[in-house]
C-alpha cells in the first residue's frame, strides 16, 4: 500500500501518519520529492482501511499495491484448480460445454433439448427454475416444478445439471437438485448469498456482474472461499457499456486476466454477452481461441416461443454446427 | 412497441408474425417502405415477450414505445407521492436531510453524530448494522447490536431513523427496527429482497444500482410495488463510468428525469457518488438546485477511526456549514 | 512514480531497474515487502516512460503520483486564472452566460436570437458556422458567410462571440473573426489543431472529450499552454456512459474535480449534455450551484425548423425565465 | 424513422407534424393507442432531421429504423469489399498481420524490426512517424525522417507501409510515403481529417474512437466514402470502459456486428487494445477465430526503450511464436 500525502503536507502530519500505519503492522518507508511526500507499506496491509487514512486531510490518495484476494489469487497457489461434477472436469485444459434453455418451459421441453445438446456433444445441462427478470410482469420460473425436470432430466440423459439460486432463502431447494449452483449477474455482489454459497459442498458458477471489475469479481468468489467452499468456477457474460448494438459487450480480456490473476476456473456465455443468436457462435469460437475453460450457451428448441431470452438462443442444429466447429478447432490446435 | 422486419423479408413472413401478434391481443400496423418494412402495434403490449419476436430470423429489432413500469409511472399517476415517516415528509416539494455515519459503531458514537446531526438540521438519522463489503474481510457492521444503538438514537432525539436490509432472511429484524429500510444499490436487483420489501408496510429507500439505467430503477421500484407497498423512495448515488478521479459519476440529470417518468420522490446521496468528502458539499447544494427531494450525507466525528467510508464522510463541522449553505440557497429561492 | 516489481523477480533484476531509473536522473527508494518489492521515485519523473518501464518481464505495474500536467496544475499556479474578452471576465467568482443558436443559419435568424438573449442577460454569443456533424448528408455549415453573420452580431449587440475552429487549415479565418476560439468535444485530443490554437492570442474554450477523463481533459489544456497560449476556459458537457435517457451523462463532479486540480475556469454546457430542452433548466441551476464559472446554452427562434440541435435548444422564453432563475439564486447566495 | 407522440398530444398537434412529415417527403401511418399515438415513416428519411421533431413539445421521442450510412451499409452493397496494396489483399477471406513498432526511432531500429516481422509472416509493417501522444512533453515522432525510413524499409523488405496521418496539413506528405494512410482513435471524428483522406486514392485505415459505437464507426467511414475514396479498412482497438485491468476493452463482438451491418473489412489490433503484452497472443487468437480479416500487432526489438508503448510491444520472438499459432489455426479450420 502506498500513501500518498498533499503537496505541502506538514511534517508533523506526516510522521503521524507514519506512526499509526505503524501501529497497525506495517513498516512505512519514506520517500520525501520535490512537491509530494509518499509512504511505501510493507509487511500485511490487508488489515489498513484505505478510507480511514483518506479520510486525514493531508492525505493526497492512497493506492494498493497487493491485490485484495487471497484465497482466489494465483500468487499463493499457482496450479490451477479443477473442479469434477459427475466426471465432467473444468478448468483441467479441456473446453466443457454447458448447454441448454434460459428457462425450464415443460418437460417436454427440457427433455427435448437435453437430449439434442447431449447428442451434440454439450456435456453439463443448463436450466433456469427460478428467474431473476427486469420486470415483474414477466415469467419467473417454474420453481420446484423446473427443478424436479431438470432431476428428471439427469436421469434420463446422464449429463449433470447447472441452475442459479436466487436467494439464500430457495438456495436449500436449489442445492438439493442442482449439481452446480449458479449465482446470476445481478446477485454477484448478494453477499448472503455468496456467504450461502461458501457453505455448501457443491460447486459454485459465479457470474461476473453488469459492471463489475474483474478484481471485483475475484473478491465476489473470495467471499465463497473464505466460507470453506473452494469450487468456485467464474464466468465472464459481458459487461454494460455505451455500445448498443450487443445487448452487452464481452469483455473478452477477462479470459487471460483471470488466468493470470487467479487459479479458479474461467468460462463464457456468449449468449447473454450479445443477446443475438447469430453471434453467439463466433463469440465462442474467440473464447475458445482466448484460452476459455468452458462455454455455457442457451439452446431452444423453439426459440419463437420460448419464455425468456428466445432473441439468443441456439436452435439445435445451430447448436450441432457451432459444436463441431469448437471440436475442429480444439482438435486441430 | 415496434416490430422492424429484416430487409428483404418474405411476404408471408411478415403475415405470419402480425397474425401472432394479433394473437397476444395487439394491433399491429404495417408501413411497407423501400427497404424496411415496420409493423407498429396498438394495445396492451406488456404481455408481449420482446425476445420471441426478436428471435424470428426475419426480425430486424423490436423497439418498446411505452416504458414498462406502470405503478411507478407518472402517465398512469400524476400527482406527486409523498412519504411521511413520523411527521417528517419527503416528497412534498421540501428538501429533507438524511445524515449519519455510514456504519453504526458503538452507541457514542452514534449519539455523538445523531445528536450533531440533529442540531444541524437534519431530519433522519441514518447507519448502517448490517454493511455490504466488498472484501470479505472489512468490517460487516454489529447486526442486531446496532439496530439496537439506532433505537436508543431515536428515542433520544426523536430523529426517524433508516438501516439497511440485506437479504430477505434478516428483512424482518431491520423492518422491526427501522422507520425506513434502505435497499442498496448492489442488491437493486436483487427480485427476492425486492419482493420481501413490497409485503412490508414501511418506506422503502431504493438505491440505484452501479450500473442500472434509470428505467431499470424504475422496474426496480415496480417489484415492490406490485406486491402493495408503494412507500418507495428513489436514491441516486453514482453510476460507474471509466472517470477514476471521483469513486463513481453522480448523475445529476436523474432528478429531472426522474421528476419526468415517475411522481415517486428522488433523493441524492453525494457521500458515495463522489467517495471524497471534500466533494459533498458541491454536489449537494447541485443536488438542491436540480430539484431532489432530499439528500442521504455520510457524517462522522472521527473519520479517521471510521470503520468504513471515512474517506468520504463529513465532520460535524462541516456538516453544520453545509446545512447553512442549503438552507440560505432555499429559503431565497 | 512507484514501481511495483513482479512477485519473485530476482534481485538482480530489481537493481538493474532501480540503477536504469537513476540514470533518468530519479531517486529510488527500495520496500521489499513479503510478497512484493516496491519502488519509490523521486526527483523529476515527468521524463520517465512510463511504458518502458511496464515493459519489463519482471515489473508488475508502474503508478504516477504527479499529476502528468504542469502549466494546468494548481500546485504550481494557486490563483485562479481570470480571462477577459471585450470587458466580460471569466472565471472571477461571477457565472456568465454564453447563449445562442447552435449553429448560424441566417441573418436574421442569429440577429433575432442574439437581441433576445442579451436582453435576457446573455454576455457573450455563440454560434457555430463550421459544424461537426456527425452524418455526412447533415448540414454543415454556413462556413466564412456564417462568420460574417455572427461579426455582423457582435457589432449591432456589442457581444463578443465564440464559434467553433475544426481544423487547423480553417482555424485563421475563424480566429480573425471569433472573440473565443472553441475547441469541440471530437476535437480534444486533435493535436495539430490545439498546438495551432496554442500559438493564438485569443482565448480558447475547450470541451472535454466524450469519453476523456478529466486529467485528459486537462492534458489537451496542456498542450495549448505550453505552445505560450495561457487563456483556456474548460468546458464541461456530458460524457458517454450507459444511460440512454439522456444524450450524455453530465459530470457535474467535474466542476469542483477542476477547480482542485486547476486554476483555469470551468463553464458547462447543459444543452449538450442532456440533449433534451427540458432538462436544460434544471440541470443549469446544478451547474451554477456546484461552482461553475459560466453556462453555454443553446438558444433558438423555432427549434422546429433549426438545423440543428433542435431538440436541445431553449425558445427565448425559457431562456429568459431561466436567466431569472440563476440571478435570483446567485444574488441571494 | 417512428416518431412517439406524448401522451395525450392534442389530435391538431399530431395532423400538424403528419402534414410536416409529408412535405418532408415521407409518407406517414398513424398507429392511435390508448396511451400513445405512433407516427411510422415511409419513404426516404435520410433528410428528415430528428432534432427538428424531437423539439416539438408534444413529440416524445423519435426512433430510427434505417441505419444512417449508406455506402458503407451491407443491405446496399452485398458483396466484401477486398482492398489491394502491392499484391497484398485485404477482406478476402485471409487474415493479414500488420506489424511493427509503435513509433519509428531510428533507421536501425526499423529495418531490424521490418526483417524479424517478414521473416516470421508479417505482410504489411506499420510505424509512426507523426505521433499522437497525450502529453505534449512525450516522444512526438520523426516526421518526415520516419517517413523516409519506412520508405527505406520498404525498399528492403518489399512490405506495403502504414503510417499516421494526424491532421489534414501533414496528410499530403503521409500520402506521399505511405501505402495505407492511417486516422487513429482520437481522430475518427475530426471530419476536415476524413474528407481529407476521402480524396486519396489510397487506402485509409480508420480505427474505432474510445467511446465509438460501432454505427459512428461506420458514419466515419461513410464521412470518407462520400468524397469518393471507397478503400477503407476498419479497425477495432478497444473502447473505453470501467475496468482498469486492460487500457482498453477489446469489443471483439464489433467483428461480426461489423461484417453484418457493412461489407468493408474489418481488423483488430490487440496492442492498443489490451496494453499488454502478455495479452497480445489470446485476443490475437481470439480475433482470429471471430472472424476478422486482419490484425495489427506492435513489435519492438528492444520494448524496455521503446519511445512509445513498450508496455504492449511484443519481442520479435514472441511474435513469432504467435504468428507460427495463427498459423496453425488458421490452416487447420
Amino acid at each position: 500500500m502506498i500513501v500518498i500525502m498533499k503537496a505541502g503536507a506538514p511534517k508533523r502530519e506526516i510522521e503521524k501518519i507514519a506512526k499509526r500505519l505503524e501501529i497497525m503492522g506495517c513498516i512505512p518507508h519514506k520517500s520525501q520529492g520535490d512537491n509530494y511526500c509518499i509512504i511505501g507499506l510493507v509487511g500485511d496491509t490487508t488489515k489498513v482501511d484505505l478510507g480511514q487514512i483518506e479520510a486525514n486531510e493531508n492525505v493526497e490518495r492512497v493506492l494498493k499495491v497487493q491485490h485484495p484476494f487471497k484465497l482466489a489469487n494465483r500468487l499463493f497457489h499457482p496450479e490451477d484448480t479443477v473442479i469434477e461434477v459427475n466426471g465432467v472436469k473444468i478448468g483441467d485444459g479441456n473446453v466443457i460445454v454447458i448447454a441448454g434453455p434460459c428457462s425450464v418451459e415443460s418437460e417436454e421441453q427440457l427433455l427435448s433439448i437435453a437430449k439434442s445438446v447431449k447428442a451434440a456433444g454439450a456435456s453439463i445441462l443448463r436450466g433456469g427454475a427460478f428467474k431473476p427478470r427486469t420486470s415483474p410482469y414477466s415469467f419467473q420460473g417454474l420453481g420446484e416444478e423446473g427443478l424436479k425436470i431438470l432431476q428428471k432430466a439427469r436421469e434420463e440423459t446422464g449429463m449433470p445439471i447447472i441452475t442459479e439460486a436466487l436467494c439464500p432463502d430457495s438456495f436449500d431447494i436449489v442445492e438439493q437438485y442442482a449439481d452446480i449452483i449458479q449465482i446470476g449477474a445481478r446477485n454477484m455482489q448478494n453477499y448472503s448469498l455468496l456467504k450461502k454459497a461458501g457453505k455448501s459442498n457443491k460447486p459454485v458458477l459465479l457470474k461476473r456482474g453488469l459492471s463489475a471489475t474483474i478484481e471485483e469479481l475475484l473478491m465476489a468468489a473470495e467471499y465463497i472461499m473464505v466460507e470453506g467452499n473452494t469450487q468456485v468456477i467464474l464466468c465472464e457474460r459481458g459487461i454494460r457499456t455505451f455500445e448498443t448494438y450487443t445487448r452487452n459487450t464481452l469483455d473478452i480480456s477477462a479470459v487471460p486476466a483471470i488466468k493470470e490473476l487467479s487459479h479458479l476456473p474461467i468460462i463464457v456465455d456468449p449468449s447473454h454477452a450479445a443477446g443475438r443468436w447469430a453471434m453467439v457462435s463466433p463469440l465462442s469460437m474467440a473464447a475458445v481461441a482466448a484460452g476459455t475453460d468452458g462455454l455455457m450457451i442457451e439452446v431452444h428448441n423453439d426459440p419463437e416461443h420460448a419464455l425468456s431470452d428466445g432473441a439468443q438462443s441456439l436452435r439445435p442444429k445451430k447448436f450441432e454446427r457451432l459444436m463441431k466447429e469448437i471440436e475442429s478447432m480444439i482438435s486441430n490446435h
